[in-house]
């Protein structure tokens, strides 16, 4: 049996360390601005380093907003799921409450889930793909098992309930466009009055009518 | 009365052959890769102006596409109403069948709806979000009154399913990513097999059980 070298030991965990502070550099930007105001060089200022040597860790800043992703997902299935074995009766409305409270909680988890599959799956390697779908199926079939266990219903309409809440979460965030030129222009013509998205409702009323559809179609 | 001068009117007509030699060659180009691989510079080409001249029809790249959603979303829209015209009964899974396969049929729509929000509304003036929205809002409500019709649901619930049919075909459709290295990555291993979108049953699937739990609901 072979252990690693002091060195090589030390090495590997200042080689993690700059991984997260790359990884926490681009999270604090992403929250304050939005994802797709964020180059590689505000990273690399932010965490001071040079842009060259930002991609010894990281292939591009898609890579980097992919990770955030995958982290995301961890963070979001494992609250959401705590706070789904507390229920003992399946009420679709109150399920339907929570999962949208837990998006909405989360807007730069909304925002990554809009650019993942547009812009982040796009730019990286196919070995980063690999290892970020490896992390989102693992998290979906977990909250699926714990809808299946609500709501008796099929795998396969838990996983579309997880995929139309994430989606929709980040269809809705990025429509609801909060705090820019589109929301005030809005908000301020009553004739797009409708054009005013308010995440939270909206998504919990389409995901509690989906449960309780998926619900009488199982039974 | 003034009638505009035969000049006035020549070069009226001019101008809008050229937009709409411009959005011709947009389309083209965006349905035959995909509209984020599409620049303003290949837009150009195609159309055989220099890009400095095209600044004068359309403010940037993001407008051409935006006029182009526009125009999906009638063409959608307009067909999907005829369809939905033809029903007596209100069944949901048929009718979701019908919304899934028209959206489906017209992938570069499907492009579009994902991109707009994300992208395209976000790198245009004011003034084109504000035109844009009031086509979509007005085609949003025309297909509302026909579910309304339908299934005895409110306006809000109709809006809703239009919104969740739109955004979950522009979402799933770039998960699916149809002909690229993505999707080929998925189908070769098989513990990424749950990652494979196959957009109309899903899609169709999810519709189905939204209209059946917000009849019963609305009931």
């Amino acid at each position: 049996m072979s252990t690693p070298s002091p060195q090589r030991a030390r090495s590997a965990a200042a080689k993690q360390q700059r991984e997260r502070a790359i990884l926490d550099a681009a999270r604090s930007l992403g929250a304050d601005r939005s994802v797709r105001e964020v180059t590689l060089t505000d990273i690399a200022a932010a965490v001071g380093m040079h842009k060259s040597a930002m991609l010894r860790y990281f292939e591009t800043r898609e890579q980097i907003f992919l990770a955030l992703t995958a982290e995301g997902w961890e963070d979001w299935s494992g609250a959401l799921r705590a706070r789904l074995r507390e229920f003992v009766d399946a009420d679709p409305g109150a399920v339907a409450a929570v999962v949208a409270q837990s998006l909405v909680a989360r807007p730069f988890f909304c925002d990554l889930l809009a650019q993942a599959p547009l812009n982040l799956e796009r730019n990286v390697s196919m070995e980063s793909v690999y290892e970020f779908k490896t992390v989102v199926l693992g998290e979906v079939a977990a909250l699926a098992a714990e809808l299946c266990r609500l709501f008796a219903i099929t795998e396969r309409a838990a996983i579309d309930v997880v995929a139309t809440a994430t989606s929709m979460a980040g269809a809705l965030w990025q429509m609801a466009a909060p705090g820019t030129g589109l929301r005030a222009l809005y908000e301020t013509r009553p004739e797009l009055a409708h054009a005013v998205v308010d995440v939270e409702p909206q998504l919990a009323r389409i995901l509690s009518a989906l449960l309780e559809g998926m619900r009488s179609t199982a039974t």
